[in-house]
């Protein structure tokens, strides 16, 4: 029983190296190079799996810091538990819903508590696990400060084992029929291509943000947003939070992109990463350059939405486009961006704290439709050596039928997730009441909720 | 001399994988296989080490945010230098204690200064060094807000030099004779087991955890913590310092329990950090649920401390569990956390301002115990694909003797860690002086041990 | 097309894995292993560059947390855009001047737009990239609190597009007859050595430092820094943000100089990290232990400085020197760092609020010299298992010829990076204005430059 003793260990791995081998044969360094590739994607994969992980603590700190001081345990906890629960959930269900045995490609009926599983499921389980609870996230920070803790964490147990997963299961699970991606799909016959969404575009992002759109017409704005019908702004308690918070989700972003090759040994990662952070950064300097040219001075927490809004965008095209195109691609993500923040203020008069929904269903939506136009298609020599599974050729290359299945795509995750979300929200609201009371608003819910203040010892306006 | 010349290096890769090897023998293809999986480790326990490192910054605000603003900077001084001290200590002796050549099984005698390092030691060197200085700051986390700068440095050469590399010796050196695990020791021979620890409930948290007992006894508690025999609560001053440094450390406890593998090729690391965070989201959930149940209100800093008591707990059975046995570990040791603080602030009278008793000692010691109880054993079939060092077979699965030899190695740790840690506050106290003065202590440590304010712009309370 | 199809692609590499390999040629096997080298390299280069990008939160919480409230959403601001625009301009122009078909060893002129990149070029980018803005960023530290915010953009896209890769095509190109490096060129003709710099004291941190020092001495001081000649102090905001920042840089610098082997498969990346995290300590210790002698107290601000001094220090080094030597170099990078403060407030009359200079330019510079002091040579048999690229031996093993070199690598840089800088912004300053106006920087940039508080809330003095 060895472990931990690493110095026996370590001599050993140098002892054979040195060595000469003896009588080895080609089939058993054939299977032992395998054995080397499996085990360089399980490292990869479980760095990227840690590194979207701590994009939760990107998205507390963004959410935090947008919001004002007596909200901000609340937050915290909020966050923490949606990771937490997700864990439960997605072992529990979340998982076996998604890539289980489909039944007519609409979701999956086993591996529930990963019942079974071997060192790939679990290597598996961890990158698909920390995505899970993602869109939850991004709910919590659309419905923030007047919110409902219990009725929160109820929508988040759906979110994690039905709603996520149910979509992620027509794009992603691999099954023949599956609605959005199998052979057998009659969408997929219908419109001659499959969908294509890279890392999430739609199954993470727009899946999350047409339920934050949910819950904030069901919960109605925040006292004082709108005043005769106009928006106010109110703004964040902390902006360095907030951009230590961005700055995590782009790191986290390497992960969340680059390991949705799925593939350590795949060369294309470093295309990918490379179009995540062009587009991040066309988002960032749109943003800035709108505020600027708009206001007079460039707005910090617009820019900072400007970089997720490039990284959302570009997380569906991420590996199936040119450089150019993901410059273009996150420049127009951050108009995107601005413009739903306009849309929502000025026409849907709901209210959003972060920005979230304009951020990750709107932007979720042009990330999708985007691959319809710049994707490069597979054997006409562009990307040769780095297209992966780019689906049909966009509108740039000449081809119509991707961008078709992409509209489709977008249909189904509006209907799906708008749709289950606002009903869900609706029974959460009547059975333990979805919003605090207006006292309680007033007062923040770090004292109501959890009887605490975030930072006690500070005298605030 | 080429370096940092990567255009032609890469060229000369590419054109190697692209040229027909030319009369390459099997031999010297095992050669360069068993060169690719070395080098896989070492990337591996690079990346680790630097999660592993990172959490020091993740203690820092833990403790920040948890402790007043008055003692902010004094507190992140100690934690920059309990890594800084601990990279040269460890340098210079603790690798030795704990690795070197063994006498009689207690500790090592030699390797200091690394004297003769090859890549390989540099390698595990890093990723042990980083776990070496953790005990220290566990605590300057339990004595925080009056402890005495420079004793507490004393303190910390002591533990990184001695405490913590004798006991890991015991544990990990892989010596015949060592207390815990070696064969030839009567304490295996009598109990029938090695002492199984994966990657540190007790060599680190356990012996961390006792040592903060031995230094909160001897420096007594804070002013204003005890009216009339009664525990006071005395808020943190950030909230989101806390929960971010919680995130970081979930974090890093990927690199922390996944790296302890030692091996990058080692599939099973994937099972491995799938219980990790399942035990993490145990914890925190049942804190939280434990909290609102008794007060009404889910309380926010005993959540956090609920995510890190499961991980404290799942670091000694990780990599031996089935993942249903990973979530009562977690539920249990955030049972164990909350009852700990109990304890602590009512029986024992004792004042630690961040819980790091009840999350580092007392979970550290559930976790020992949980191997005795739910390791699946070797060759029973059970995650046969996947389990490490498993151990013997623990009581849910037949066995007793790793439930024993867990006792053994737990009372040794107590009687190790707190007894010498004791007997050197003490002595720290009659040369320096551990506490600092009353008016000091009122004061705040930042002025009068560094003469600065954390935040000298804010008005506060 | 099968993208995130997890399932059977896993069950695909296993079952490759698995099955007796048929009629595999030693070739074959010689390709894959070649394959699996070159797949290894890229996963650790991500991973790295990952690291170093997450560096521009560190540079960002540095900066804030040692300057004032009033500015803080500016240097955020301006830390986002460095990086965004650095990842523009470097894909535009930068690749190209530093790494393109060089002229005369001057500067590259090919490669604009990464046009022609493969998924090798791809990878090399995204690393390099990240180093790229880190010059521009150590501007924006030195010079906070009163520069105009569209000034520092100008100068950021020249830093980017000229600046740094004019020096980086000097020592990193590879082109034969490039200045500092190359075998053709008249210096290294001249001085019997290449110069050595492995992972950037000089490209990276002297270039940023001197334009730095250009920058303050053309803007001058702030406001109040300096009363009848003397130099005042003007505390930062939040220490508790600068040790955070403090502790992602170090994590930062495992990709910075592990990194810069270039190659996954180079086991002496252990060598490089370890010397690293030595000599950061060492000028941690360092720090603290001067301050506290001289002023009775150990300073916060500067002991984190002296870790940062620690670390800029053994980046050129990093590779080629023994663990004694590194920690010489931190020691002394911790001396140079705070002597470059008192040099800067009392001699120079220059304000630069974080420390900027002294760590980056004197440090860089030292770390530059330290070279041709402690590097071991090669085939001296000293590190022969673990030495890279470590040119002529220094002055301890009996060298002459590389100390020479590293002192015409340094005046090079000077000459370059401070000569064009100053020239810049003098230039910026008569076109659109280097400096806000005096009610501007009063009132505080974040008001006049953004119209937003960063932290809205608070009540400060």
């Amino acid at each position: 029983m060895i472990h931990r003793k690493i110095i026996p260990a370590l001599v050993l791995i140098l002892l054979l190296s040195a060595l000469p081998a003896m009588a080895v044969t080609n089939e058993e360094n054939a299977e032992q190079i395998a054995a080397v590739q499996t085990a360089l994607t399980f490292i990869w994969l479980l760095v990227a799996g840690a590194l979207v992980f701590f994009m939760h603590a990107g998205f507390s700190l963004v959410e935090a810091g947008l919001t004002r001081t007596k909200n901000t345990a609340n937050i915290l906890m909020k966050n923490a538990l949606t990771i937490s629960l997700g864990i439960l959930i997605y072992w529990a269900v979340g998982w076996g819903v998604m890539y289980g045995s489909s039944i007519a490609g609409l979701f999956g009926t086993d591996q529930f508590f990963l019942i079974g599983a071997d060192n790939a499921l679990w290597n598996s389980w961890f990158f698909q696990m920390v995505f899970a609870a993602t869109g939850a996230t991004i709910v919590s920070g659309a419905m923030a400060e007047r919110t409902d803790f219990k009725a929160y964490l109820l929508f988040t147990v759906v979110m994690v084992a039905v709603i996520y997963p149910v979509y992620g299961h027509w794009v992603w699970s691999g099954a023949d029929s599956a609605l959005l991606s199998g052979g057998e799909s009659f969408l997929v016959k219908l419109l001659g291509a499959e969908f294509h969404d890279f890392a999430g575009s739609g199954v993470v992002h727009s899946i999350g943000g047409f339920a934050a759109l949910a819950g904030v017409i069901v919960v109605g704005p925040r006292i004082g947003k709108f005043k005769d019908g106009k928006a106010q702004a109110i703004p964040g308690h902390n902006l360095t939070m907030a951009f230590l918070g961005t700055f995590i989700l782009m790191l986290g972003w390497v992960g969340f992109n680059g390991g949705s090759t799925l593939d350590g040994n795949d060369a294309y990662i470093s295309l990918v990463v490379v179009n995540t952070f062009l587009a991040a950064a066309a988002g960032a300097v749109t943003a800035m350059l709108i505020t600027w040219h708009r206001t007079g001075k460039p707005d910090p927490s617009l820019t900072a939405n400007g970089i997720l809004a490039g990284l959302v965008s570009i997380t569906a095209p991420a590996g199936s486009v040119e450089n150019w195109a993901a410059i273009i691609i996150g420049t127009v993500g951050g108009i995107v961006m601005l413009a739903g923040v306009f849309f929502n203020e000025n026409r849907l008069k709901v209210d959003d704290p972060v920005g979230a929904i304009p951020v990750h269903a709107y932007c979720g939506c042009w990330g999708l439709l985007s691959v319809g136009i710049f994707s490069v298609g597979i054997g006409n020599g562009i990307l040769a050596d780095a297209a992966y599974a780019a689906g049909a050729p966009g509108l740039v290359y000449g081809g119509f039928s991707q961008l078709f299945i992409q509209i489709a795509g977008i249909i189904l995750a509006f209907v799906w997730a708008f749709g289950v979300s606002f009903v869900l929200f609706k029974l959460i609201d009547a059975i333990v009441g979805l919003r605090v009371s207006e006292k309680e608003e007033i007062q923040g819910l770090d004292i109501s909720e959890h009887g605490v203040n975030a930072y006690p010892e500070y005298i605030i306006d």
